[in-house]
């Protein structure tokens, strides 16, 4: 059954929820009075097309619709959830929450505010209890940390159903369970900024170093374990009590302008903005997106390799887009995008990843023969011994295929399959695996006959894919 | 000829150090009084030889020898650098300086000090135009962040020296242009700690929360781009002017606690440390040093493949690993470490990385008979059409392999390769490669002749690959 989203207030924010419901296979109802709403939420749409679905290794579901309205009542009919995205006016937003809860009473309602407090939306609200923050972060296609805070007015049922509805479309909701003002993320965020901007208004150093001083540094500690954690592992063996002892004392120390806010005068607006463009000038706004979602797709698929942080969220989503071919013919054993990063400088897809392609396809017919992880997990497999690997035409990142495959030979412990890779636009064969795989006992890492049932599986599949 | 680092201090930022330069085929000579550092030093190494040869996808240099020494004198004889990482006492730092100076006059001095700024360091020194600080971040082995601190009083041809000798080992050298407390990426670290601090005392959020509200949202972006240059992004086509005119107000909102520093009494650190407990205790140290390595590795392997922020540095540092094999036999086409992100679930090499191994010992192939990266990008380069590997043996992640490569037809268009690739411990045969190339024309992308440079040099291996 498909879902329905209300996204109210487009934007770059607005937009990143309406793709990320999309992609997911939600139908998305939008109401944006600026004229270049969907124009906007278009250019969004684009982006995180591009983007998203080369997080896994399996296609997302069918696209839902998108859809403009023009009036929140009309946007908000019929939707298990709204999403509030206008701009940061509190009584902008009561009137808002008005329109929507009087058209759709029982809707839950997260508001993506970083500057207002749940209780503060909830004011004046016909039914308070439906009413919560859900802040995302930006790029909201990619990035999956929401910081859902309710109120103590906010039904706890509709908090759960958030976060239920926030983790099936693959975000990670964090319940801040106290309110408070900028809840947790931006509060570090304005720290940091607050801090920058004395930096380079004192010339101490320019947007350029300094963000060399974060990305080559602690940024990418920052990426995997976040702050504790890694002051656990700084700490070594003698743990989290003797890194506080250690770093404590400079808690007191001018180690930054705490006691005061910078002020954004002409002058130092100005000075921001020229070293900005001396940084990243030479690139457009679409160029530096390209690179920080390939940056981002890249990073968090190497984290999912890892199985940790990001990576682990993905890597848990990802588990509900696979499903179990078909035994066909064509038994189609991968459909997916090819993600960035398995391309070679050159833009096309490196050789190496058609074999990874072929390997996750026969993991597909695998399971499809009994062999899956869970029998992995009990200790036998099988591992390929030979691969013959064609390559026809040439793949891009971004691309959507296909893998069609036949077993070909099964006989006690040999599995062979026949694999072709086919783009998914126009059926073009684009490559060809010949794969020769034996059973194996993963103890002793010795070759061993399947039990029958696997047996049985593959000589049925041999004889359905037999070419007549 | 080999060059000789001097680490004075060793624990895990001297060892860190240690680690780098000798990984980087320099001679080490450690002084520290404690009777533990050669423990603690080789535990350090062993993480390091362990990680830092798997960013890379050639093999770094051999070893420099790692000797320790009983006196300061001793271990800074010779020596072409100086690290300082001793306890954060200005009186303790001054007493080292002066009897490394003695010792050896002229070196250059780095410091790993957070605490102290570099005028501070050179009092009352021998020579203060040596002394400077070069602040490091832990792992030292990994992360490539050094701030470079000069004060007026250092000699500039020693900075640029330093950030020479740094960069040959890996790190990018900032050059801090004015001297300030706590140079500048721990001025962040500490505004954010100590808002941290706040959160976990007022009962807001967990050090679990707070490392998640990190690491699934802004911890990824900053890892890429840092702040300003994400700010610009999200600021959209109106740029950093329009970004700071919208979020510049919350300066002055009660967003951060910044003007009070949390006291911290035995209470709030049990506190901390029962939470972090609660987070990560189910983990040792060596466990979470082991899954940071692991993270941190295939990120940075990641923004490699994407050539953009830490990825670019290491990519400028691996092109100086990268050496033309000789004809042979046996022609070896590649030497390596098999990093992290190239296992399976299993903890064995995904059977595509054979085909990505393979397709690099093609690479220096072509590069040897004169189809290098500057042929390549005046439009001329040799594609794959066919390959078939049979896997001999499992590979495992940390392994130290080789390729030996022969050509076995050389005709017109056509190359084609055997590769074997064996592990270098033993010589033990793993995997083989036939594989089958044509010359292509990039700009029509169908086959053609080689020029004829090429072209003779293809047959002048082949007949010397000719087993006989």
């Amino acid at each position: 059954m498909t879902r329905t989203a209300a996204i109210i207030g487009g934007g770059v924010i607005g937009g990143g929820w309406a793709a990320r419901f999309v992609l997911n296979g939600w139908n998305v109802r939008v109401f944006d009075p600026d004229p270049e709403a969907e124009r906007k939420i278009g250019e969004v749409m684009g982006n995180a097309r591009a983007a998203l679905p080369m997080l896994y290794d399996f296609a997302l579901p069918e696209e839902g619709t998108l859809s403009f309205h023009g009036t929140i009542a009309e946007a908000v009919t019929g939707a298990d959830w709204v999403q509030e995205s206008v701009t940061e006016r509190l009584e902008l937003k009561h009137k808002v929450f008005a329109e929507i809860q009087a058209a759709n009473p029982g809707v839950p309602i997260g508001s993506s505010t970083s500057g207002f407090k749940p209780s503060e939306l909830q004011q004046g609200a016909a039914d308070a209890s439906r009413i919560m923050v859900t802040h995302p972060f930006n790029p909201v296609y990619l990035l999956p940390l929401i910081e859902v805070v309710p109120s103590e007015a906010t039904d706890p049922g509709a908090v759960e159903a958030a976060k239920d509805i926030l983790t099936s479309v693959g975000l990670y909701p964090l319940h801040v369970r106290k309110e408070i003002d900028a809840h947790i993320a931006d509060r570090f965020l304005e720290a940091v900024w607050r801090e920058a901007l004395w930096l380079v208004k004192d010339g101490v150093a320019t947007t350029q170093e300094i963000d060399d001083a974060i990305r080559f540094g602690f940024g990418i500690r920052w990426a995997q374990m976040g702050l504790f954690e890694t002051y656990r592992v700084a700490g070594g063996e003698a743990g989290m009590r003797h890194f506080i002892a250690q770093f404590g004392p400079c808690l007191s120390w001018p180690w930054t302008k705490l006691m005061d806010v910078p002020e954004l005068t002409d002058e130092l607006i100005d000075m921001i903005a020229d070293q900005s463009d001396a940084q990243s000038g030479h690139l457009s706004i679409r160029e530096l997106e390209r690179k920080r979602d390939g940056n981002l797709i890249a990073m968090m698929r190497a984290l999912k390799q890892q199985g940790n942080a990001a990576g682990r969220l993905i890597k848990t989503h990802e588990a509900t887009l696979r499903h179990m071919p078909d035994d066909g013919p064509p038994m189609i054993s991968a459909r997916r995008v090819i993600p960035v990063d398995w391309t070679d400088n050159n833009g096309h897809m490196n050789e190496g990843r058609y074999g990874q392609l072929f390997s996750d396809a026969s993991e597909a017919v695998m399971a499809a023969v009994g062999a899956d992880d869970d029998y992995i997990a009990g200790g036998l497999s099988y591992f390929t011994v030979e691969n013959t690997i064609k390559f026809i035409e040439e793949t891009h990142a971004g691309e959507r295929i296909e893998v069609h495959s036949r077993v070909t030979l099964g006989e006690g412990k040999k599995l062979r399959c026949f694999h072709e890779m086919k783009r998914a636009s126009d059926g073009a064969l684009l490559a060809t695996s010949d794969q020769f795989m034996l059973h194996v006992n993963l103890v002793t890492r010795r070759s061993c006959e399947p039990p029958e049932h696997v047996a049985a599986r593959v000589t049925q599949l041999a004889a359905l894919h037999k070419e007549t």
